[in-house]
């Protein structure tokens, strides 16, 4: 009987030995398999986000950094790009929607400004082609800069004298430098240079340490799920419209409020271009940063990160997550969460100009 | 004749050495005269701004530096003590009039936080006894902060739930930490942290270097002009109240508007007293970082800086200045002009905290 004992806690051992080394070696293979997969679906961050014909040099990046910050130019002189866009909170202003001139309320929630230059338009209703016009187009209007017009701005951006110098050098052999479409450009390639590495761009280069066993599960699960058939790329989303409400009208579940700018709920393209095919259409909102941008969606409707979750695979996947899948998914959402870059956290000295009452 | 004339030249060129060998002794001597003068009615910056009573322990700085630009706490969503006092204008807004919530315009400028919590007492009409005071009764006011009373901004604050620890750990011991009472007090020490040694507090350490000779000029004229009769001590003024206007009403030359809040012009402390003697009474301004903070007066009503010292010696002192002592006042002025501190330039990440519609 001792005898048997013992061969039969051998064969156990043995057995033991066989199903934890076949479980290393399939989490080995599920793991390879799990990476490949990502890296067909994202992409991780490049250097910057300059192009060949928007040339990120360092003249224009340096006076795009003064401009972001520069509120002279605004109606009520207190609207810049970072007073929406605050070091402070990611490059968002941590609010349901955006605060204008005068602060008025804007229909939309500000979305963060990292990363936003490698999204394939701009804005909620992508109305913007890329930063440089959403830059431009900011100052030209009434609602956000409170100025009249493009004529205005340029009118405000000139009388703060000391800039002439720096646009005549960023934007060499140009008779009149100091233009609205110049501001775009450089404020464009400020913005381009904001792009926050995060522990997901580590993974996808092939170090596999660099999410924890739950954010792998969440990675899983984003992909299996069928959120990455729109949230993919390098900016995990962003890169395509799709309508917002796909199992039922959105404000359902948001509890989104009628807009009075909109005399309705928000209706996404439409509002821009009063197509019938645009109607709730959205842009594909990048990611990368939300579990650090609340509140969530076009106007800010949803404050908790879970709630987002649940409510974007029930509207756009007809699915009803359990609590583990959430943990999962916010698991892998949080390894999307880069560092502030320094040129934005660490905010300039503006020139100084006199303004008189 | 030749004899006669070498002999002429020699005579000539010992007096000519005799006069340059007196006027390097009197120079020199007006040097001392000069910096035991100025060393007689200002003080060099000290270290910081604490005192035995207010403690600058780091917990309550660190905190202090999250919630001076903190947005949440206010009505709209936008306003923090960093939204008018700001890291790229010196510690101001660069605009004649404060704003505050909802883009209200307030009645008065927006004066540097840099080196304020030295001056006797805060804001222009001196209603503030200290920092402290004017960050508790600021969260607490409709106009600045859209709070209907501390209540409000409490429930405000103690929303953003990270902040609990930060609290109890700066305030050990009480049982509620997270009050407008300690909200002043942190941020009070954060700003006690904020000041700015300029090439004056050298120069009054004894480098008699530190400053140039046209501002020595300056400063020997701000002197025996009288200028220094009120805008004396640490802070080159902030020791004091004056009346704004002894030779004639101000407005006769700042052109400054009638205020609407105070159904006419600004009476200084009169405002809040309505006491007769405090009629156009104000805190003498501290004049560090002048050069940099335009535009001037408490109601920013003057742009450029050398047109506020020609008014400030014919509105206070009677007497016409010349080009020449314009030029050198603002040579003395420029050299009250410090560095940002990094403190206030790098903008902290302030905690994720969710914020419903």
């Amino acid at each position: 009987m001792k005898a048997n004992f013992r061969k039969r806690i051998l064969y156990s051992c043995t057995g033991l030995l066989a199903v934890a080394a076949a479980s290393v070696l399939f989490a080995a293979d599920g793991e390879k398999e799990l990476l490949a997969k990502a890296q067909g679906i994202f992409k991780p961050l490049p250097v910057d986000a300059g192009t060949a014909d928007r040339p990120l040099t360092p003249e224009r990046v340096e006076l795009g950094k003064l401009l972001f910050f520069e509120n002279r130019v605004s109606g009520d002189g207190h609207v810049s790009c970072a007073a929406c866009h605050l070091p402070s909170y990611y490059g968002t202003d941590a609010m349901p929607q955006a605060m204008g001139n005068r602060g008025v309320v804007l229909p939309r929630n500000t979305p963060t400004v990292f990363n936003t230059a490698l999204q394939f338009v701009q804005h909620y209703g992508g109305n913007r082609v890329d930063v440089e016009e959403q830059a431009v187009k900011a100052i030209g209007s009434k609602l956000a800069y409170g100025n009249a017009d493009l004529a205005e701005a340029e009118k405000r951006l000139r009388e703060i004298t000391p800039y002439r110098p720096m646009f005549e050098k960023a934007f060499p052999g140009e008779t009149e430098p100091m233009t609205a479409a110049n501001w775009g450009t450089a404020i464009g390639a400020y913005e381009r240079t904001l792009l926050t590495p995060a522990p997901f761009d580590r993974y996808l280069g092939g170090d596999t340490a660099a999410l924890s066993a739950q954010a792998k599960q969440g990675l899983d699960k984003f992909m299996s799920f069928g959120c990455s058939g729109c949230h993919s790329g390098v900016t995990v989303g962003g890169q395509m419209y799709q309508k917002f409400g796909v199992t039922q009208d959105y404000w359902n579940l948001t509890g989104s409020k009628e807009i009075e700018l909109f005399k309705g709920r928000d209706k996404g393209r439409f509002q821009d271009t009063k197509k019938d095919e645009d109607a709730f259409m959205f842009k594909v909102q990048q990611l990368r940063n939300v579990a650090v941008t609340p509140p969530y969606f076009h106007d800010g409707s949803v404050a908790e990160l879970g709630d987002a979750v649940r409510i974007m695979a029930k509207l756009q996947l007809g699915r009803d997550l359990g609590d583990a899948d959430v943990a999962d998914l916010i698991a892998f959402l949080e390894s999307l969460t880069g560092e502030v870059p320094e040129q934005f956290a660490n905010v300039p000295n503006l020139p100084v100009a006199s303004k008189k009452n």
